[in-house]
């Protein structure tokens, strides 16, 4: 058993998404979650941009004597996880490869759509990784970056919103794709409207559930897993606190308690 | 006469309008544009943090040997300009008071609306401006936060735009304003639509050309106008230049030659 926290960060808010899985299948760890408010969104910035930014924070959560490092953001897993694990002492878990074998597990007709970031769409992580973990698949990616901001906004502008929807799952309906991976960590809160539009017929996979597992696994087979006593949890942001606790309600459907400030630069 | 360039910067994209009216004004200086790419955007963020990345750009402009500096963003210039006009060595020009100033040479009735990013509007700055230089006016404010994500994405959803311009001006028609101060810079993109739905009694107005007559009196003033020879423009992004450049052309309508790319932090 390790008492040490599960360390778990995103641009801002969507990763929040990956925390409420982690914390059911894993009630008993203690989470620090690290949102990089004062950077957001990266999902329209560069690999070099986005590394500098993970290496940061890894390197404050590896402060905070974590035992693991969620990348609880699509966009970071695409660019920044290589770099994260050469250079992190700790071991390092991105969304990108469980939403993969998510998505082969799901599909039957071997097509993928994948929704994303404009960053993690140009990256290529998920064909990359669907690839390689099976050759005969027809792969469709759609970058979507209105999403995050409606999402962020609490989407209040639903008309608009169902617009917008449909414009960017066009080429994703003609694709002919059973299976849609929710490329980006805010997306889920939106998995009813997305289903919505693209009918019974395609299923949506996010990495949530497969990621819980593989940290489950992880910590279990190096006898880390927390088994005694209650979860916690402690957020940071690295900028405006009270920002932050507002709209995490529209993503955990709960108020938060406290957000404490931290600044990374 | 004073060769030395004039500075400007942005969070983003959305000063190249300004600047834009700044070399039509004044087409004989030189010009050192700084968008900021890495951090963008900034009307989400808190007046510290905006403060930081305003003040670290404004270094940069003073080591190019600057005479003056123009904020071409309204969120920096509501947050920071105080600031940067104590710790930066040459003149910095905020675009709050131009704008301000226009309003209340356009308003008849003495009711003006604010159309603006979230952290412009919380600031409180224009209400501020405004009530500073003429004490009887009606003031209304709406944040927009949709509008630059729409615009920076080259606004391809405009059914969905259109019900979100519609949403977000219901609170300033029903204020009744004679005068909607475009306060942020990225907005004069999308001043025709705006106006389509404000319909033709409503006056629209930026802080460009009133900017650009102050930037004009004060070099003009102090003998700094530049009179000979050819302007020249220099662009640097914080982040991923060639993403810059393809952006740039919804805001400027036409390319530009070269960006180059200069971290901060």
């Amino acid at each position: 058993m390790n008492r040490r926290a599960i360390g778990i960060f995103d641009s801002g808010l969507g990763g929040l998404t990956i925390l409420k899985t982690l914390c059911k299948v894993l009630p008993r760890e203690k989470y620090i979650y690290f949102g990089d408010t004062a950077n957001t969104p990266y999902g329209s910035k560069s690999k070099q941009a986005v590394t500098r930014f993970s290496l940061a924070i890894a390197r404050f959560l590896e402060s905070q004597q974590v035992k693991l490092i969620v990348v609880a953001c699509n966009t970071a897993s695409a660019l920044a996880l290589t770099e994260l694990q050469k250079q992190i002492s700790v071991p390092v878990i991105g969304v990108i490869k469980p939403g993969a074998v998510k998505a082969l597990q799901t599909t039957r007709n071997g097509k993928v759509a994948i929704i994303a970031t404009e960053a993690t769409t140009q990256s290529k992580a998920y064909p990359k990784e669907l690839l390689r973990l099976h050759k005969n698949l027809t792969i469709t990616q759609q970058a979507c970056p209105l999403f995050v901001p409606l999402i962020e906004e609490g989407w209040i502008h639903p008309q608009a919103g169902e617009h917008i929807i449909a414009d960017y799952l066009r080429s994703v309906q003609e694709s002919g794709a059973d299976t849609i991976i929710l490329g980006c960590t805010h997306y889920p809160v939106i998995k009813n409207k997305i289903a919505n539009c693209l009918g019974p017929k395609v299923c949506l996979v996010d990495s949530a559930e497969v990621l819980a597992e593989e940290v489950q696994a992880l910590l279990a087979n190096s006898h880390q897993l927390n088994t005694k006593g209650r979860g916690t949890l402690k957020i940071y942001a690295s900028d405006d606190p009270l920002r932050f606790k507002r709209l995490a309600k529209n993503i955990l459907g709960r108020p938060l308690k406290q957000v404490y400030l931290k600044k990374l630069n």
